[in-house]
């Protein structure tokens, strides 16, 4: 089933629109510079949307520069205080993001639904396993039927006021928890869905967790816009959430490296070559599929479905366009000349990063 | 449906078993003490199975000592010539791995299955996309029903040879090609698979296109055993598999960590207190779940549902164990604090790492 369609700023959610990808800075938001710096990081890394907390009246305030300096919509996230939402979205907050189980009852939210009705602004109301309502904690636990009723409480108290522009989440640190809450939700309501693993953890855990979770969820026609959680900079988070995306043909932007885990069998340094065509090619947000292999087994083959490749030898590789190899160079020269080569694939397709 | 039991040395695998973790040596296969060392590294990460190229006799020669020291099942990967396939299995590998589209033939690959037969090893019969047979690749082309169709007409053989302790993969570098080519043939066969996204590439992109996959396919209980390709060390792929599994419910080894994404409202270095215990639990085999949030949002929540857990505040901590606070201390002693805490659980569960 497909969601309502919402709108957050300029940016369309839900409705069939593409999957956005957000993630939340970690700098001081009463820091508008570092904050803008870095949303801008994370912007140029892919992110749609950047969500910021506001835990006091200065980060609030703040969010004047931090809104109107933007390039992406911005989020306020709030606990305890809900005057810290309206103040946040008369600051030019695009939206807000609530979580039920901490706001201070129903009245307090529906105050924050009219501040986002007055402004324009998109609300999340955000349930979390770990910050349930005390009385439905008690009722039925803190499971995936627990966090979907208590969503579906939500969006009720909402709806009542009239008010239609907005999302859930329901978080839980657990994966399998995440993707039943996710699928229940999504089979009683048409509110689309913020999608994430809460708590993640450290980067390799935090995006297998993810990408777990969110690949069975997306691939199953769930999930609006997402957000990988990792203890780990905001533009890993972005990068990972792309990459999530990509792997299920939801995105397609920049390069996509096909490369291999190196074996035996491999006669050149493969990992410093890819590193150093990731760092030639790093700008280019056109779709570009790149195969860096580094033998004979695989390589041909893999080389000649990407639109540019190099299959490495003895101390030598062999470069592939499209399919046909064009060169034979020794390893010193692969790394230029197949970014050479890759900008010249682009440049004939008209996309942008096709620089000479 | 599940797949048949097969064994690979003294391991399980299909028939319901748990997925096994594998990954292989990026080592020269002839320097048997390094190749040795690394198998060791990533038995100790959580590798059931370590796979090594096999590219000349030397290679096969080398196997002998370290399938002998070797303390999990040792694979064999061969390509072109199946006389080494047949010089590795009489060296002592557990299994070997072929490639139908390059070993040239199938009266050689009825060979290498005498072979496997004649020592009690395993076979896999490893479809790549990237080298499909051209017969095949010209009338189906590359993709899922082409793989599937490819894997079944070597099932076919095999079977017809009386030989049953055999498994298959249909790799791709594609996630939704290999999703839907793993899918295919388990419909089709009740072979056990071997599951892996090919060339997945460098560490971000290379785990979420794997942990898409996988984690799509394992949840639908399809997949034996598996393996994350990746432009990175063998331990990082055996780390990011296990994750993967764990995430699923599927593997419970070693320390999960619930750690949160910290945002303008942390005020303690988590990203160090994180690597601080992450070095001080390294040694913990035991299944344990441990907390490390910076904040009071999500903190306390999360740090309840753990086994032991940490939620920051300002330039102190409070510890839980098992829902209860139980001290609160200054930033300086929390590491150590959680460890003695996590080390004492372990040791009143009677479960191994519980050293004092």
């Amino acid at each position: 089933m497909t969601t309502r369609a919402i709108k957050m700023g300029k940016l369309d959610l839900g409705g069939g629109a593409p999957p956005a990808v957000q993630t939340m800075c970690d700098t001081d938001t009463r820091d508008a510079e570092a904050t803008l710096a870095q949303i801008a990081r994370c912007a140029e890394a892919g992110a749609d949307i950047v969500r910021v907390a506001v835990p006091d009246s200065r980060a609030a305030l703040a969010l004047e520069r931090i809104a109107a300096e933007s390039p992406v919509p911005v989020v306020a996230d709030v606990h305890f205080d809900w005057r810290l939402a309206a103040r946040a979205l008369r600051a030019g907050a695009s939206g807000v993001r609530v979580n039920p189980g901490n706001i201070g009852g129903p009245a307090k939210l529906m105050r924050v639904v009219e501040e986002c009705a007055r402004s324009g602004a998109c609300l999340r109301v955000g349930v979390n396993a770990g910050s349930l309502d005390p009385e439905m904690a008690r009722r039925l636990g803190r499971g995936p039927e627990a966090m979907c009723e208590s969503a579906l409480q939500e969006t009720r108290l909402v709806e009542d006021s009239g008010f239609r522009n907005y999302k859930v989440s329901l978080k839980a640190s657990g994966v399998l928890d995440t993707v039943a809450a996710a699928r229940l939700f999504a089979k009683a309501s048409d509110v689309p869905q913020h999608l994430g693993v809460t708590e993640a953890g450290p980067l390799v855990q935090g995006i297998a967790k993810s990408a777990v979770a969110l690949g069975i969820l997306l691939s199953e026609g769930v999930g609006d816009t997402v957000r990988v959680s990792l203890t780990a900079p905001p533009e890993a988070e972005v990068e990972a959430a792309s990459e999530i995306l990509r792997a299920l043909g939801l995105r397609a932007r920049g390069v996509e490296y096909v490369s291999c885990p190196t074996c035996g069998r491999c006669r050149i340094d493969l990992p410093k070559l890819l590193e150093d065509v990731r760092a030639r090619l790093s700008d280019v947000k056109a779709p570009l599929r790149v195969a860096v292999m580094g033998c004979v087994v695989n390589g041909p083959g893999e080389a000649r479905e990407a639109d540019v490749g190099v299959a490495g030898g003895l101390r030598r590789g062999r470069l592939f366009m499209r399919g046909s190899p064009v060169a034979d160079l020794p390893y010193s020269r692969l790394a230029q000349a197949l970014e050479e080569l890759a900008r010249k694939v682009i440049r004939e397709r008209g996309e942008e990063g096709g620089k000479a």
